[in-house]
């Protein structure tokens, strides 16, 4: 049966109604961080502030920059090797990230920035919206081409608010750290994500199987995102990081995983063809693993060749993942993982939070130096007669709350999703963006659809 | 009948012409400015400088690259979108801002940075060069696919220079705040390049009307541009703002509106198509309005949630024109908006002046602290009587004077223009590369041109 | 006869060899720069750090991502302009690319951060190593569509080792400046491309004529190649300079050299067409000739016409090479030069050495200040003695080292290459994605390929 697609009051209402309400919290909860107040210059007056250069602007700023370009163009591009599917990939992502953004600085703002009354924005709140949306990014991979726009905003909805709260337990009760969010943003992302796809399974999805594979040029756009996701990346782990020695390490860390990645991925997507030829989708994806995986303990001292390993790990993970596990998956699970994101997000999140734990539990005075120990985890206050392994055992507890909390919430999320008045697509019109898109002319089908015979030599 | 359209001598004469100009003038006029002068070293020696990091080059280096990715892959690619005009897109695009920014640090220079018998270049004067071409991109959308690279030359002459002149009225003699250049950017360009495509009117534009649309792909290579213009656009706005609390502050003011901006784009564009259906041009377009709309007041205490309401209003305003205005102004007023700049930048460049005004006017010592508002809006020196409200009415004097200068200058270059010995194109070869560019073989059309068969559901 | 081109086994072995000795040497060798080493919190509590803003990561983070794109986006992009090497273009210089920076760390590392028996990793070394692997980028564009995946590891493997010898030899016993790498990176690269392109030259290439040139799409994704090279530039030449007015000085130039370009690449590339139409090869690598050529001097006082003069001869003699040269030296010399990195990196390599030495030589306390000439040039220690002139000498025996160097390591590592067992494609298989990868169905051939008619006006 087809159903009806047709989008013209539900999704005009729902944005409207979203961005009514996020105007009114705004109004009543949101004021500046005194680092971006005008008061800013009295407190320079009075000789709080020393310099211009001691504004967090400074520190953060050029990082947030790099992580909003992998939230928009990163994820929005990394999705459009689908034939026929970019208008939405692009476009939706744009949309389900512009909301989360915002819903995601009040949801966070009061758990970590509310203060007399008011959540006080600084460009820390910005950075962490955007890792917060990340991890919806994340969830869209997995319902890539399935759902509608309305759905997707509804899951944003929820999931923003769920991926806050599970924040707010890793981070300030389990204190655990997780700057790059191996825990919090992969994870939990892609579980998440799964799940809902578990619940919205449908089974005459090879109707559709045509526009499930690329074309050549739509795998350069995919290119694109996973460029900007694999260069960025080592901002992304060290945006929110100490300042000095922790943002320097995190970044260096990362740097190293990911190239090691890049080289086992290639190994792998080789070895698995029986020509020995490569496969974008390897490329496009399983190259970013080893950023996933030190994304919890980039900020510690992983060692460059620690950095290596895990990358080097996640590489052939990944790949094997994408080869064996996704159509196992599908055809066992009936889970219908459109863009694999249980090989790029989930195994590597995984990963990188048992990499995290041990990480933590073999820290030692020795290695961090005496403050530099205190420093990198907070052994001071209430946590002063913590650890290292019990900062280990207590990455390790986040892991599984982590997991829970995507599981479950992705089981409601998604049957709320399943009531049939979301403008969902039929099977056999799912992964065409003629229906929810203005189509140019001539184009419904791509050029590459034409035509055009195979030469393989 | 059909034009000579044979750049061979104009095009090379006019470029090495400029060119030399421009390196005699820089000879006898253009220096460094201390901060980027190797005299810094005696500078620190005798101790006038504390350390390296007060060095301009540290507070705005990080703005001004995502600035200069918004000048030439930002509107480069935002105008990609017509199916058969994308080389003309970015490479005329990448020609007049090269030109633009070099006579733009001459003109500026001498108004703003000129001590001693010389320009001294520093990196604040290369933000404002791009600033100042960034108008100039915008006047191209409303010409776009009907003028020769000579015009745009000389139209980028023109333009740059009275650019300079109203930049100078505004900041210097009615003392305005325009960070982000919602007035001296964006509403002066916008009417200065409609003027232009007015005066230069082309009675049978219909017979090039196959190439007025775009193909899937083209599209999507817009998206790239319209994604780099939204991600980075808090730089923009913040990027000369005054050090610490004004940078920072202008970031999170643009960030806020441009997200809410896009759900109203969406919720519009859905909301106005028979059967809901989402238009790319305004998904390409209107999500961008927000950040024209703050460019003004971004740096002042517009308050988050203020930033938000601004969004909200522009992403309906600028949808609207897209559907509604646009194809008014072509019918009534003959008016060819190629990229319907004036919903993206002339009416939200208006908005964003009166909010401008409106802070200015309500701003206090309250909202600002003592030292803050001073600080603020620079009341002290010649401005030291100065009220908000003064400071309110300036700056819509300042929104007044930019229109007259927009709609006389365009004018006046549009006649210029119109001299039939630049090389433009005849009616029936307007939006073709091929009468600019060497093609490659067998694609002077477009793929998707060819026989493909719209396959709507 | 054709070749066997089945990597199954040679690929993955090399990839797997190459990362696992990587891992084994970053253990026994590699650790953290104190900027970058969590003992950095007690260096603050014994006050020999007296801020988190005199780490490194500050001065130097955002020029290192930028020079980041410039690597895996920039080149790779650029190289995309082959109808159907989209594909390799990208993904192979992500390969290269990624094994290149890890190898290079290494060998930079043992010359030039090699302290108590460890290298310490920071930031710098980070920029340092992409700028080597940019050097590799470079040769891959002579020998593009011609080599396989494992044949390019190999090349990247000895040209990195020659490439940190040579740097060594220049920067540590000549003390030559070379921040932006015009020597060190360009004219290295380039003629250790060409030489390695001229051992494997191919009598038959012409049976592949087909795919060696460019379809409309593909001439578009080489354009955001192009332009993110361009913007970024100014990072590229600034990145490892002085901290203060050089890092300022070097992206001031390099921005003036850029835009003075792009004019003379257009006046040239038209003035050389029958019709004055332009060559999108000319503006996509031509226009990027000045940044190359100011790559030693940016950081001297070379004054911004200079640099405009610099950029003006090179967007000349980097068109008419593409033009006039090129051709000659494929009919004459058998150098089949690919992307033309003769004229984008050799020609304007040794300009921007020769401009350097003139500008090192003529330096004089008058125009840098006292301690500014013993800043920028080092002039202290056992350069205590040096005069500007002798610098100049010495930086044009910087040149001569670095072409020598270049022509008999490219030679040696042809013939190493030239061994048939590498899974090099047969002449009729050059230039296809199809020999290395999965390809997407019905996309062998560009659609661009079929039977669209050209219609010229």
């Amino acid at each position: 049966m087809a159903w009806n697609t047709d989008l013209r009051w539900r999704l005009p209402l729902t944005c409207l109604l979203l961005q009514v309400a996020l105007v009114v919290l705004f109004g009543v909860f949101v004021r500046y961080h005194p680092d971006a107040d005008a008061h800013w210059a009295d407190q320079k007056a009075a000789g709080n502030v020393s310099s211009d250069l001691d504004n967090e602007f400074y520190y953060r700023y050029p990082s947030f920059q790099d992580v909003h370009v992998m939230i928009f163009v990163g994820f929005g591009f990394l999705m459009t090797f689908l034939q026929r599917y970019g208008f939405s990939a692009v476009g939706f992502n744009f949309l389900l990230a512009a909301f989360g953004i915002q819903w995601a600085l009040l949801m966070q703002g009061w758990f970590h920035s509310f203060q007399g009354g008011y959540i006080l924005l600084g460009v820390e709140n910005l950075i962490n919206a955007d890792f917060c949306v990340g991890s919806v990014c994340v969830a869209f991979g997995a319902v890539l081409g399935k759902v509608s726009p309305v759905q997707l905003l509804i899951m944003t909805l929820f999931q923003v608010t769920l991926f806050s709260v599970n924040e707010f337990i890793l981070l300030n009760l389990l204190e655990v750290k997780d700057a790059g969010g191996s825990m919090t943003i992969h994870t939990f992302g892609a579980y998440f994500g799964l799940m809902v796809a578990w619940i919205l399974q449908r089974p005459n999805l090879q109707h559709s199987k045509g526009r499930q594979s690329s074309v050549y040029h739509s795998d350069l756009f995919a290119m694109i995102g996973t460029l900007f996701l694999w260069m960025y990346w080592p901002s992304f782990n060290s945006a929110v990081s100490n300042h000095g020695d922790a943002q320097h390490r995190a970044a260096i860390n990362t740097y190293c995983s990911l190239a090691a990645c890049v080289l086992t991925t290639v190994a792998v997507s080789s070895a698995v063809h029986k020509k020995g030829k490569l496969d974008m989708v390897h490329i496009q994806n399983a190259t970013l693993a080893g950023g996933v995986a030190v994304g919890t303990a980039a900020e510690m001292m992983l060692m460059p060749y620690g950095s290596l390993i895990v990358g080097f790990i996640c590489g052939i993970v990944s790949t094997l993942g994408f080869e064996y596990l996704t159509p196992f998956l599908e055809a066992r699970l009936r889970i219908q993982d459109t863009c694999g994101i249980h090989n790029l997000h989930a195994l590597p999140g995984i990963i990188g939070a048992i990499v995290g734990a041990v990480t933590a539990a073999c820290a030692s005075a020795d290695v961090y130096g005496k403050s530099g120990l205190v420093h990198a985890f907070d052994f001071e206050g209430d946590k002063q007669s913590w650890t290292p392994s019990m900062q280990g055992k207590f990455q390790a507890a986040g892991l599984f709350v982590s997991l829970a909390m995507a599981l479950v919430g992705g089981a409601v999320v998604g049957v709320i999703l399943k009531i049939p008045v979301w403008g969902q697509a039929a099977d056999e019109n799912c992964f065409d963006d003629a229906i929810y898109w203005e189509m140019p002319e001539n184009t419904a089908l791509h050029p590459e659809d034409s035509a055009l015979k195979t030469s393989e030599p």
